[in-house]
């Protein structure tokens, strides 16, 4: 932590921030410039609420230095960790880059075993679908709960895929747990920190959502949650972030990708559907993505999207989505991965 | 709801689009002007996903025109709620506008006995402090939990104060309505959907914070989520989004304070210290507040920020705030309302 | 500036950092903590480009300690500067608040003429008015040129109202200043440096606007263009950001006055009209503005909104801003100042 | 455009709009819905700001329907634009992606000569480079002016590469596009009109930024400027927008390929440079670009980083672009394009 004096702080002043330093436990390293007084600080702790410093007289700001996550970092483990879900312990993280698919609902039991025989055909290696919905009014349609579950589960029995359903409050982590082979945790509940210890606390594989307008520290924090829980397996998904923008419903950072490889081993993937909100500007983003570097895609798909009932606008058909594995697959193969 | 088609789109897939529309319940009204066709639809209903009609073929962009909340609109009363809070029963959203603050934690017995005794002498109406702390890094302190709850209750004994706490998962939300008068769902909960449900089986006023980057109608959804439940006792809070600005911590919005009179009856609270996150912006931005018409203020009061467990660096100190209440009363009548 | 090495770099690597810093002129103070390597840098110029150490083997990060800008700064004078404008020498910066309104563009002799005499009766001490306008669209009113500045020096000689106008190109401000008697560089305009550098070799006073995405140190520095070719007289404007927010037509963070405070001596007004985009909310704002601590305001006005050429939405008529000024005399006379 | 009224708006406020409307020659369709009426109105003209109507009582919002381009739009060419640069002229908008790189600023002859011969080799297109610097601060290095314009000049006559170098004002049109192959327009310039304007008059392909902060529809208006002074060879260039992120100095939202493509003809570079601010995330983000359907790239690439006079940070070495062009190239054909 760097504390910068403003310029003209008197020696009370400073020492004053000095004294403040040694309470926090931390050892002063002050710097006398032409124009001001920097005090470094040395031993940092990251419980610690440096913040606080701001408030004393002629301190101008606080710079942290450290990051605040530690299990997350590249500190602790150099390369990508692996982290294999499913039946076929398919490793997101690996050479290979798993495609995970699927309504953003789970309406009925037809429309789930369909696409997911479809999405095997194609070279998914994951289902994806709502049981429990996280809809942003109360008017909307709320998912079918454990129904939902059930079925995810026979369509996992029928087609090996790995299912992925969000998780939306602590109340279901068991039962989703139960049926699930991923548990999702989305943007809206990054830093509902309950629920990041709850699932913490299982053995389940967890995909984490970056919050929308969530900072890279942040993201990597709440992962710090469900890690420092117990549960060492995060794969971090990028689903966009709320800008300025109106021709997208979230603007899609792939600058995260690079981003993320210099801070944490944790996985990638990347979400190009509600990262746009539009069905057209899907596949673009997902040759994007994996070009630069993503460990997988999780894509919504859906077998009627004029008829969804939730997210149609972003779901691509499974007719498009086979068409786009075959491009995927190229641009995999071209910066040295598969599919 | 207004689909436009894109210039071109032939006779079949405008039929196409009505014939869409009629499934969805609603009554189409195609205009074929100059350039192109648009269908308005009558009959909107709230509940559908629209969306999914920009998956049809030709379809350019559809244009909700109703607001998707109803019971937190004007539509329902045209006058401003008043939520009463407290043993005084003080009425949010009258004439007199209320004031809150304290610390962002509850630390100890001592800090909130004497933070509320001054509080009270300044005029102020309601004492903040948090017994859940849901904070960003699980390494930070995160409350008291039940133990803060007491000593917010025994505050309110001895000056009368309404007590406002936050209450960070469903699990805590019985307990947390036992002690305190306001339930305060923080920001990063605006979206946590099982908890604004469990608070609106509760007939404890809420106050609910806006999420960070959180549309006007994503808050005023989440609003009526809590009044669905079965709680109309919802009081607003603005407390600054997240933008590009890096002077601030959170960009404080006020603007959105005769933004929410022209569509919601609900009264409207403004946090100047997580909306700035500098306690040298906390007065300006109060008085701003206040001037702009505001109902009342959450202010962060700590006697001695340079310690605070937390949000130090936003704190102001109880001399700041008793001189300041000064300078409030003679702006808010300056405005026609009184402190 | 402090340059930050990754945990784990080499002697070597430090080493080549210390170099780098002494190349440029600096002198290096490397900490060496427990999970890293600092080296702080003295003796900084401000004209180097210091990111360019990032660029070198394991550094994490650079950071800056000094404010880019010097002129505009509180080292080189602590009072805000006053900036006296028009006929009568109106003090902005002053105790006094100088309200400043009038129509988007110069549309006719008469309408200006009209509401210059009814901004005189209410107590306004400025006139602005487009007669050069920048407009997004190239099919939309370019303003009258040369015969909007004769009108506005017309209504300036019957009402003594000081006259802002917009300088839009290199090319007008001979012609501008010969007529007006602020330069106003708009937002869009705020990063023009070959404008900033003509503004600022004429002796007239500039009103500078923010720009829409920038920062608050591109702010003070587009300032320091402008004194650093040799006028002092910079007024800043604050005119809103854009955001997510679309209930606006950008979002207008009045925490920047004290921010500002804290930074500058230049003296600060607000466009509460651009800043918010639609005239039922620019009172409020007005109001909240002066509350906050602004040295003046500049509105727009114009007695048919409906029927204006441009920025109808956001103005207010003639009516609104009289009942508007009796307010604004209150609330100015609370937080100490004066109308 | 539809006007959308607000509930309860009475027959006289609806026959006020409609005779507003006609007002602006347009033809009202008044739909009278459940709970509101709209009027729809044929017969748009682009030029009348309809924003003005929001003011008349009783109106909600006003949404238009246009995009309020045309010369730019798919409505006047379905094929992507081909734009010739150089002496090759290589075609930007073809089957063949180009490539344009350099360093940020002409700082000197051997500089650009060595920079240039590696790119020729490595076979990039484009020698970009600027001699005119906007630089955001007035302490930083201002650019070579007419000497880096000559200095460029000898590279191209050396090795064929178009030269693709910024006008950052009306005076320098003429001597830029005297020495240059392709004008550069800055972002901070995007809505600096009289430039615009000045650059439409010339017969030289422009390469138009998008503002940090500009909207699509501004972006494509900007281009409408100078297509509509004259000159219809526009290539689009995003290079990031500003948000809330950190960890990088720009957020290059890719999706605006596949969002462009839907509206405009015009060809679309990418500047990975400008869009990432770190020379470490260029490599992906060009990997993306390209598989996302970038027509070209621009990328910022220097012989000595470290030792830049500008933008060092964001400056990738000619050996790193050397190995990066065998990978785009796989990346490319994967896309069925070719480098």
């Amino acid at each position: 932590m760097i504390v910068v004096m403003k310029p003209g702080a008197s020696k009370e002043c400073i020492q004053h921030v000095i004294d403040l330093v040694r309470d926090y436990g931390l050892k002063e390293h002050p710097i006398y410039g032409t124009d001001r007084t920097v005090i470094a600080c040395i031993g940092d702790k990251r419980a610690v609420d440096k913040g606080a410093i701001e408030n004393a007289p002629m301190v101008e700001k606080v710079m942290p230095i450290l990051a605040p996550y530690k299990m997350a970092s590249l500190e602790v483990k150099k390369d990508v960790s692996q982290i294999c879900i499913g039946p076929s312990q398919f490793p997101i993280g690996g050479e290979k880059i798993g495609i995970i698919a699927g309504p953003c609902a789970v309406e009925s039991r037809d429309q789930i075993l369909s696409v997911a025989e479809t999405l095997q055909h194609a070279g998914c290696i994951g289902l994806r679908g709502g049981a429990y919905k996280p809809r942003t009014s109360p008017y909307s349609f709320q998912g079918l709960g454990l129904e939902g579950l059930e079925i995810l589960a026979e369509a996992r029995e029928q087609t090996g895929l790995a299912v992925v359903t969000e998780v939306i409050g602590v109340e279901q982590v068991e039962s989703v747990a139960e049926y699930s082979d991923v548990l999702q945790i989305g943007a809206r509940n990054m830093q509902h920190y309950p629920l990041l210890e709850a699932v913490g606390k299982t053995n389940k594989p967890v995909l984490l959502k970056r919050g929308m307008s969530a900072t890279l520290d942040e993201f990597l924090l709440a992962a710090e949650y469900i890690i420092s829980a117990g549960n060492p397996n995060v794969i971090l998904c990028e689903r966009g972030i709320r800008t300025h923008e109106s021709y997208v419903r979230n603007t899609l950072p792939l600058a995260i990708i690079p981003a993320l490889r210099e801070r944490t081993h944790l996985p990638i993937v990347i979400d190009p559907s509600h990262g746009t909100g539009h069905a057209y500007m899907v596949p673009s983003m997902c040759l994007g993505a994996i070009a630069a570097g993503a460990d997988g895609l999780i894509i919504e798909c859906h077998p009627d999207p004029e008829h969804a009932a939730s997210d149609g606008a972003q779901s691509i058909t499974p007719k498009v989505l086979s068409e786009l594995m075959v491009k995927l697959k190229r641009v995999a193969e071209a910066v040295d991965r598969q599919l």
